[in-house]
């Protein structure tokens, strides 16, 4: 195993690790707020403009966590400052 | 066992991984939130269109998160960036 | 071990628990989906047709968690493109 | 221990936990599907029909996540590919 | 550690262990299925055909998810694929 | 360690692992049972026969679980097919 | 580390895993048993007779279970047959 | 390490695990059951007769669980079968 | 590490889990026994007497699973059959 | 393996570990605060703005943990001291 | 690493963690103890007395579990039996 | 791997091991605190200044743990006084 | 790796664990007690004198707990008698 | 890796992880706190002295737990007594 290989491999299980363990957070929050929006848009239907107005905002700061974890995912795989500089390395030894 | 090898079987294993431990939340989350939907409209069925439309938008957010994770698995199998590297250099060798 | 038995083994592995360990959340999330549709109707059998249409959109959506798994899975059994690469390299050998 | 061993090995040791772990999962969804259908038959005894006939969907739904366990654990035992072709190359060689 | 030896332990491990881990949810789930029949019956006695009829049907489903693990389990001890074919071939050696 | 010892040793572990693993669902499950039998008895006592009935037939259901796990590990103890074969391959030597 | 040892360590250890992780499940399902035993009859004193009835076929059934688990954990330390095989080869040799 | 050492080893692990996690069910166990007797008594006092009546016979149902573990904890200290027949082995060597 | 050291290490380590673990169980039973009768002396202060009474012998029954595992751990540093044999050997040496 | 790599790799999983266990906490946090804002509009739509209000100020407390979080993993990707520190070394070799 | 620092460092760990996991349970019961004490004073003020004699009785019991892990904990760092022989044996030699 | 990488890597794994662990507790904590601030506010309007003004205290208590973890986790990547020491070590060399 | 850095690892190690593990149970369960203070005064604000005095003296006793587990942390680094042994051991030979 | 790396990585970690697993407690605890201070607020506004009193004792209490860690976590990484002693050591060898 070369210092590329290493580097690789490395990349490879945490970017799918990070999305994976990333996703279990946001998942069940979002179920439980959307559950939520159901249940009070039956309870209270004269409101369902403050609702899901405040039901989006509150899922979309939840789903920036999961896209917080997409994006290291994303950087491991393509934008990986660690492969960049072993590659030009290798490249110009 | 030569780099291609150990890369490749990184790339099975995390693969698999990844879209299993992330299917766990999403499902959880989903399956809560259709629950509450189903109550909802028993409970007031007047609201039926307002409680549909927000749990598909709500079902489509949490989707989201479980297709991060296929998208990841789905690039570690057929556009995984490390394997291309190792193949095009061994092609080259 | 040489590397095509590694691939293979990596292969065998990831199948399983990736099928095993996906089927957990979609099994519990529809469960609990099925679960209040019949309280559901129970409660309100008027509203049995938005009711049933609205949990068999559900119970879709949870399902397609479980066949991403199922894809994965089926892709490294049978359509594996590391094992595909390694099966070629032997035969041209 | 030679190729063909460890392929073995690896197959019985995963075919035996895809559907021990996966077994989990669906039994418990239906464990409760089963028991609120009982508990709305027992309140709503005249919609017996429709909560029958929803109940055995919903069963069918889980259940097919079961079975997708079962099928890669039978695949692994009696059709694996990987097993075919070590087979295959040994009576070959 | 000759290679039949290694098979057998696997299996013999696998065996044991399918079965253990897959006894786990069938018993819960059933035991949440036959818990509710029986509160069911309390209530609603005059019920009690229909309700005995779904919850054995309901048994039977669970059941069936128990005995996949049994059947596996049988498999890996009397009817192991591997095991017979090296069994073979040390015989015909 | 030679191959008897070895198969025998993992024959030890799973036979006792297989039971004590194998009994936590039933008797929690048996548990449950019994204690909503005992409830519902309290509350319609009226309806004792068909409660016991029914309770005897689902405790059953569920015993038969933990009947599964006692068989593989009596199997594993006294009725082992790899361990047959070991000693008679050694008694044939 | 003879043979002899080995097979003592293995029966040693899991005798008493055996028992130990075996008595989880019967003592919290007794316990939940017993408890609403109690419960009922605070609820329905007339029913004394038929709920304390229910209530030790129950105790037994849960019992049941642990006591597998101690059978098996006597079987390995005093009639085990693996060690027997093992004490008489010795003697014999 | 010689023998003799490695059995009194594991024995010492083996005695102090056993009732160590062979504790914890009894115990929560009993704390429920006698939770339940104190709201019993509180609710009816008329019935402390038979209350406390079941409640000794249940304590002594899940004690005998704890006993178990504690039997086989003292039979790997003092009676230990593997154990004398080692001590036996060394004396007559 | 000869003999002795090991005997001693691995007596020193089980005796404190032994009670560690052990200790988990029987404390949670007790706040628990403790909690209800104090909820119970709130609601019925006439029955005090035999409230207090019940508590205090399942309290007792409770502490002596604690016990068990004192005893174990005691048994282990102070009185230990296997260190007192290894110690009589060396002495006699 | 060379310094560099080394450092290389125990920065990529712990860049990916970070924000993978940072974000689970957040998330169900923010779900919850989110749920029972939505479930206090629907009972007091009144108070819409101290609700909301208290909700943003709210979720921005928990973001900030995500925040330490994304912020820590950014770090140890693009401006991590040590790895600066050793490519320093290695340039000024 | 000789003899006494195997032996030291074995008493340091197993010091520290008895009393770290001994504490887990008694600090949860007491806490539910005092509870249910807060509750049942706000609800009763007139039966003080009785309920804070039953409290202190009750945490005197829970504490003496932790106490005898402390005891242990003790044992083991100033009065360890083991530590004590080796320097004895160290000392005379 | 000489002595400075070894310290490097301790302080990079700990860094963010500490912020993703520490992240966990205080995000639930303020996610609770959060959620019942919105309830009391929904069902007393007119105590908002009492409390929002005990919720910013509180949350400050909560982010303060938080916050202990976030320093810990900056002092080891930017004034790590082990690193200092060894890099002071290195230059005077 | 020399003795006395062998058991000042072992003492830096078990005493960070030890208060980390012990502060656990004490900080929920002092949560419990104070937040059911919390409710107890609201409900009976006529009984704040016995709820204080009350909740200080579990508190108290809960925190005992914790101090018992700071202690062997503060002994463990300050006045560690193994350490002692080997420094006095260390100077004078 | 010589004996002060050894301490110093051991100190980095350690550090890291007590307060990392000290944080979690507390956390939960004082949300938990502040959570049913909220409520009792709401629910008897006129007991808004005695409740924020108490608030801020039990606070102060709990967060004392987390300050033990945070305490244990400084000493290791700036008034490390064994790091003082290698330090000392190495300067006057």
């Amino acid at each position: 195993m070369d210092n590329m290989t290493i580097i690789a491999v490395a990349s490879i299980i945490t970017a799918g690790l990070t999305i994976a363990l990333g996703s279990i957070g946001p998942a069940l929050g979002e179920g439980r707020a959307v559950a939520t929006a159901l249940t009070s848009l039956a309870q209270q239907p004269d409101a369902a403009g403050t609702i899901t107005r405040t039901l989006f905002v509150g899922l979309a700061m939840i789903e920036s966590v999961a896209i917080y974890c997409f994006v290291v995912s994303m950087i491991l795989l393509f934008a990986n400052p660690f492969w960049s500089h072993v590659i030009a390395e290798a490249a110009g030894k």
